[in-house]
């Protein structure tokens, strides 16, 4: 409960696993793309992708391509087809590492060029360490790639027009605003008190040359000159855990800069129920919530707009993307109605409000929209990922788990759209395993078990405990090796030295239980001073995972498919999106699938909040899915809890 | 320009002259009310009316009806037929003075009642000094009485619904926001921030028993239990000299009080020219103009929401009729191309802003009308005063005039409506003129001249100077008695000693300037010392007098209507209202017409945006105006120099 003395690394803003050649919906349709060897992984490990002249080092899963590492960080490439392999303007200098050549970069490039380091970045798949050198943009495109390969042409609500007017006579007495609206006229607006305050004074000092600026139907300023270049908005991924905002460049779509951190909103509890909570015991709570949503934003807008070289006044329009209790708590809106039965959200939709309303200093008319929720358990944080993962329009039949403490799933058959929550607890964010840790530095995030066990740890430092990854992967292989039985408990140490020699002396125990080390900081040290799995951890793991698979099967009952139908899985948020896919299927967190089927969706969150704000037909889009999307109230079932322990035990 | 030490007790919300049996529309055609006697009376004088049980002391020109005199006041009279006589509700018990029984007041009142004193108000000409008490409102009016003779259907923007909601369930799930809408589904809402921060507390708190409050379509609260009795809006006159707040109970239509106090923005300068100069020298100065309307407005607030006992958190709308400097000023939208040629405003129509955007604290969700704007200088205070005045719903040929340093002149010939601006300057503000005050205590109101000079001053002390009214009264009743002559000009002492023995003597210099001293402070003062009418000070008013009477001879000419044919002249505004109807013909200021085709219309700018907060259909009534009217522009009248020294002399 009580936060990091420094923000942890978080590394959520880095793209998730397993999206080569799956991430992009459609793209499996497609011929592969062209390269010299396709590039086999299970998911683990990751590469380097030093950036110039950015300067930015990026972490990606091996296969992810250049140009995906690139846009998911914030690097703008050039591109007008969004990185489908077509317009062949992303182009990169690779300087350090290799890229082997595809057959189109032998039609883009000369022979020189490519012995120089020049490919497409979208087919330049990153297997190994990599220095890129990233061009200056020469176009500007008209659509931008977000969400799971989602094309959105770009359509902003913030529009910028530069007018040059006629000077005002006695015979043209227009006031300044009909001559301004006038020049304007494909548009219905209403001026905010600000561009008029601002209008008289800016017409006469830019001699009547001035840009119109537009959110919406609302014209929020004027600026003197042609400023059209410059229009930005920020997408917010409003997590309990994390807050994650994107600056983006609304006149190209790319990403200008990204910025994660905690949320301020920690200490007053690690999940919703224990922040509404707080607010039932404590009358100023409510309002030093408010207060800890808006410095976290306030810190971010300030990391973002330094980095991007963008002024706060910049920035016309916000999306913000967050579970019913985050967006609750950010608006001042007293959430105690849905910590308790029957849960009811003040609202599902919510009005657009000014920055200034929830104390963010931006452009002074700068709107913010709030994506809307199902309900009070699939808030607008899904709302935004079933719009980035396209779940309404794609004919295939697709599951969507948005893995944490709260688990949020959604199932189509490609006609209908179910929508569940599944309360899995507090084990994914480390909350009550032994040695459960956020995914900061020092985390193990990724087990495997052979001859001896191997890990990779979060910043390449000593392990000082498991995160949710870790924690899969560590059961995931026990259960693999055997260590661990069909029904969650760790085998004998007789049965441990028959089966994992190597392995079994790891296997111990603490006072009474039973507990397997995955590191030890000295040959010597006792088990309580390593870092390890209890009994009781896996115990944890099983509620967790047994409640979600329960969910899942519940909706696919409710559609009348079977597991095996599904043809793609999209592990979604923060944590879902660096699980393992084999050990997501081993542990029986996802139907038993072939591992390809499962896909690291990222941060759809925000990635929806990102969409929103280019494109005003997705963002009806999002407010479309509140009626397309029917919701299962797993707690009306009277055959939940049956179904639930038939989910507890590993899957053969 | 510089501000008094102490507010002048500006007459103000007082009602205007020459109303009785003229100023309602329409009256003229019926059968006139039926008293004993006709009072007779040349616009002169006051009576003392005494209201208990408020207490309230005002001064009215005798024949103005009690009801009237009420209502201009704040003091609510039961009625549902708006004082027409018809109804019979509008019982009062005269305690002090006489007011004649009518013939309707004997089939309202047994004899014995009359004995006491029980009169009907809307028939109850107040020819003396009065005791008046009223008894306790029992009704419920759906109609007012506002503007000049204006019946106004009440139906106000601001709309209380008194809702009993079920409890929500698992099998009812409606967030809060689609319970409360589904019980008002009449209205096509949008929920302010604020209304959805209280709604969750306010519904629980109140068993889901709750006033939802709305103000056009936005919800602006959720109160708890039925308020809907308690609904009140703000009626703003924001002249550059006084601005006068009126409370209205809006849902009777009843004003609860009234205040009027200076415009702090006086130290700035005395009128709109002089403020928009000082924008233009000093870069903080709009700041502070736009600060002291605030302080201004806040200042009122507070005073009518005391004398009203009605928290300020019960206003729920403010209607704000200001000419275009004073509206820009308030918003802080600078004010300079209105005040250079080719004079443009900002806009003519404003959005509707939050109050708290003003820095007014009223209710968190109040909005703020501002009646909108002809031209640069026939602003959004003459539109209110049209729709007051019904300029556009009437078939009669009107003409309507309000004098002030910038005089605005409307005219309908019952189907086409035109309108201009005459620059009149300070004479009827008291500027320019030697012993020029502007109408407070100590100002001479009325002057006559016979044998001797009768003067009538405000406050009932000793003169201290002249205020327009009395300016243009003395004026006239020189060249009556024939002490100026038709040019302008005092005649010779010989002359005058012939003309008029008694007043010649008054009639004397200044160094080399003719004057004519009104009052003596002692019988040996020298002129210098008296109050006193100087030549220039006559050239002044002729200068001023000439501008206006140009600009009404240029929109007659425009319509093709002869002076004559002029059915009804309006004085309007704080000035205006209070001019003699009889010099006003005398010296040329309004055609040639018989005086009781002259009628004051008293404060119409703030009986318009009274209009727009009791009617949503009048207020669109005063946008619509601005399609209907015409704007004559006289400097682009290649005649108007010698118009207006045609009209400089005083008719024969």
């Amino acid at each position: 409960m009580t936060p990091p003395k420094s923000p942890p690394q978080h590394p959520h803003p880095e793209p998730p696993e397993n999206l080569a050649g799956l991430g992009r919906e459609g793209l499996l349709e497609l011929p592969a793309p062209v390269t010299e060897r396709q590039v086999a992984h299970d998911g683990t490990g990751r590469v380097l992708l030093s950036f110039s002249p950015s300067g930015r080092d990026v972490r990606v899963p091996p296969g992810v391509t250049v140009f995906d590492a690139a846009s998911w960080n914030g690097i703008a490439i050039d591109s007008t087809c969004g990185g489908h392999g077509t317009c062949k303007k992303c182009h990169i200098q690779v300087l350090g590492g290799s890229v082997p050549v595809s057959r189109l970069d032998t039609r883009a490039f000369t022979p020189d060029q490519l012995r120089a380091g020049w490919r497409l970045a979208c087919l330049a798949q990153a297997t190994n360490d990599l220095s890129v050198e990233v061009p200056p943009l020469v176009t500007r495109p008209k659509a931008a790639t977000v969400g799971v390969g989602r094309q959105v042409i770009l359509r902003p609500a913030v529009q910028k027009r530069y007018v040059e007017l006629a000077e005002p006579s006695l015979a043209d007495q227009r006031t300044d605003l009909v001559r301004l609206l006038d020049a304007v006229d494909d548009l219905e607006l209403t001026a905010d008190l600000h561009a008029l305050r601002r209008l008289p004074g800016v017409l006469r000092a830019a001699d009547f040359k001035v840009t119109a600026v537009v959110v919406d139907d609302a014209l929020v300023d004027v600026e003197a000159g042609d400023t059209t270049e410059r229009m930005f908005g920020l997408a917010v991924d409003l997590g309990t855990t994390t807050v994650v905002a994107t600056l983006l460049d609304l006149t190209t779509g790319t990403p200008v800069s990204v910025h994660s951190m905690l949320n301020k909103q920690q200490p007053f509890g690690a999940d919703v129920i224990t922040r509404i909570s707080a607010t039932m015991m404590d009358p100023t709570a409510l309002d030093r919530l408010r207060q800890a949503a808006t410095d976290t934003l306030t810190e971010l807008v300030a990391d973002v707009c330094r980095d991007g070289s963008v002024a706060p006044e910049e920035v016309y329009e916000v999306a913000i993307a967050g579970n019913a209790t985050m967006v609750a708590l950010l608006l001042g809106v007293d959430p105690e109605p849905i910590g308790v039965a029957p849960f009811i959200q003040a609202s599902a939709t919510w009005p657009t409000v000014r920055a200034t309303e929830i104390g963010l200093s931006l452009h002074p008319g700068a709107r913010v929209v709030l994506i809307p929720a199902l309900g009070a358990y699939v808030g607008g944080d899904i709302v935004a990922g079933m719009l980035a993962a396209g779940m309404d329009r794609d004919k295939r039949t697709r599951l969507f788990i948005d893995v944490g403490t709260n688990c949020e799933i959604v199932l189509s058959d490609g006609e209908t759209i179910v929508a569940t929550a599944a309360p899995a607890g507090p084990a994914f964010e480390g909350g009550s395993i032994r040695c459960g840790m956020r995914a900061a530095d020092g985390a193990i995030e990724v087990v495997r078990l052979g001859e001896d066990v191997t890990l990779q740890v979060i910043g390449d430092v000593a392990p000082l405990g498991l995160c949710g990854s870790g924690l899969v992967d560590a059961v995931a292989e026990l259960v693999k090796v055997g260590l661990l039985d069909a029904s969650g408990r760790f085998v004998t140490d007789e049965v441990a030295a028959t089966l994992a020699p190597t392995l079994a002396p790891r296997l111990t125990s603490i006072g009474q239980e039973r507990v397997f080390v995955l590191h030890s900081p000295t040959p010597e040290a006792p088990p309580q001073d390593c870092v390890y799995l209890s009994q009781r951890d896996v115990r944890e793991l099983q509620f967790a995972k047994g409640a979600i698979a329960t969910g899942w099967a519940l909706l696919l009952e409710e559609l009348g498919v079977a597991p095996r139908d599904v043809q793609q899985v999209l592990l979604a948020g923060s944590f879902g999106s660096y699980l393992s896919a084999a050990s997501a299927v081993r542990i029986g967190l996802v139907p038993k699938l072939p591992v390809l089927r499962i896909v690291s969706a990222g941060n759809v969150a925000g990635e929806g909040a990102k969409m929103a704000l280019l494109s005003s037909r997705e963002r009806a889009g999002a407010t479309a899915l509140l009626e397309e999307v029917r919701y299962v109230e797993l707690s009306d079932r009277s055959d939940f809890n049956d179904r639930f322990i038939d989910h507890l035990s590993f899957p053969g």
